[in-house]
């Protein structure tokens, strides 16, 4: 008999996966932590019940998370991001030779290991690598506690503003980021959905409080089928850089990564939001 | 006790919608219709149980369906919708003053009529208006027999290429709305999405048809959250008007239209593919 994993989009709004098998589950300190393995998606794994990644479409997420910033900035060398223990934007970001030293600070250890077992498509990377320096710490207390301004890119790669990742959304944790970054650096973050009213409340919160912070604060879009709506945003916030006026698009495009889902052209469109997102983000 | 509505996105991917009230049930000659009303998506119609329109989102499918033609040719005039039952089509192209007429062929007498009652939101706008002509008839077969090249824009506003929406998707079918179209004339057609594997199939099959009828075969796309996947496509061909080149952003600007999903810095964005898709479409 075969299993279905089922997330609830909204009370009334359900989302469903046949599951071939459930491959771990185990309750941390922080969270809940389930694998799965389905035919459509490949393997998965969720938080607290949420879907985090898919084999399938994990990619999607991830380039757009790491990518539009080294469009923009091509002076990336230090890094920093907080959660994404799942590794899939640490090997994004590992593609580029330059990058010289990715911090990754990830509140809950188990989803590390955890990941590097079940699901090395994205994990495999962290491993003995000169390059990654896990840390194993609240994201909010490492931003707080770190003294000086040398980040090049800040990703805030978190879970909803729920539990472990709500003091990612925090003024606090936004001037401290701001402190750490370099002139030209840039700070991306995890920043909901404009689709279910709860989800745009979130997203209006966080962008509220980024254009607060950040002389500049843009947000950009995706469609990421696995999470609700499929409809899903990033924010791009820095002192000095906006992501489409200072695209060095040629400067991209002749390193020939080869990617799935972000090219220079998607990411002019992608900061091209539909009206009524627009409009509540300026409201927000 | 509640019910639900349960989608196979795929035979292991579901998406459901629990259901205060079903309102309506009908099978005709060509498809099984139900109506629905649910809380987070109000009323919602299905044609052989696959989502067409919530009260929540259709406004994006028929904002995307309409708009980006009229930024492109502001000499539209005389459209022809295939399909498009609900409506919603034809309600924004009444929009513009000039449009004249609106000739809308759809196979199934009772889609209009049963959304006349059970969906105004949508339907309302296709009783008793001077500029609307409604013409029960199989979209094909009515292209095939009208002979003069006299329509501005032609929509097929169809279901997925099984049951009746299949010869809307035939090389017959494009060479007669080539054949109907005016020099400037534009044909926009629901083009499937590229996510899943059969609807990218679809999607291919679609693309390829279009661009060997059409000097000008492009797709753009947009985040519909009620449909597999929410990441769906448009197809825009042409003998002659490029849809970013021939951009009349300022005309339509000021006309002044309210929308809430489309606006031409939008129209450009949607144009821009991500890789995975643009590669898969230059390979159909």
């Amino acid at each position: 008999m075969n299993d279905w994993y089922t997330e609830n989009h909204q009370p009334d709004v359900h989302f469903s996966i046949q599951v071939k098998k459930h491959l771990y589950s185990e309750k941390t300190p922080y969270q809940q932590i389930d694998f799965y393995e389905s035919e459509t998606f490949g393997k998965f794994f969720t938080l607290d019940g949420l879907m985090m990644a898919t084999e399938k479409d994990e990619f999607i997420y991830h380039e757009m998370i790491v990518h539009p910033s080294f469009a923009v900035n091509p002076q990336i060398k230090r890094v920093l991001v907080v959660g994404g223990g799942d590794g899939g934007t640490c090997r994004e970001l590992l593609r580029y030779p330059f990058v010289e030293s990715v911090d990754l600070v990830e509140i809950d250890e188990r989803v590390v290991h955890l990941c590097q077992k079940y699901l090395p498509q994205t994990a495999s990377c962290l491993a003995n690598n000169p390059k990654v320096h896990l840390c194993f710490e609240d994201g909010l207390d490492f931003v707080q506690k770190a003294s000086t301004a040398s980040y090049d890119l800040i990703i805030v790669d978190s879970t909803d503003p729920i539990g472990p990742g709500e003091g990612l959304f925090t003024y606090a944790f936004y001037e401290s980021c701001k402190r750490l970054l370099t002139e030209e650096g840039i700070l991306i973050n995890q920043h909901e959905s404009p689709y279910y009213a709860d989800d745009a409340t979130e997203m209006k919160r966080a962008h509220s409080k980024l254009k607060k912070t950040f002389p500049i604060a843009k947000v950009y879009q995706f469609h990421m089928p696995t999470y609700p709506s499929g409809h899903w945003l990033f924010g791009f916030a820095s002192k000095r850089l906006d992501p489409i006026k200072d695209l060095k698009a040629k400067f991209w495009e002749e390193l020939q990564l080869p990617t799935r889902y972000y090219n220079t052209k998607l990411h002019i469109g992608a900061f091209m939001l539909p009206t009524y997102v627009k409009d509540e983000l300026e409201n927000a």
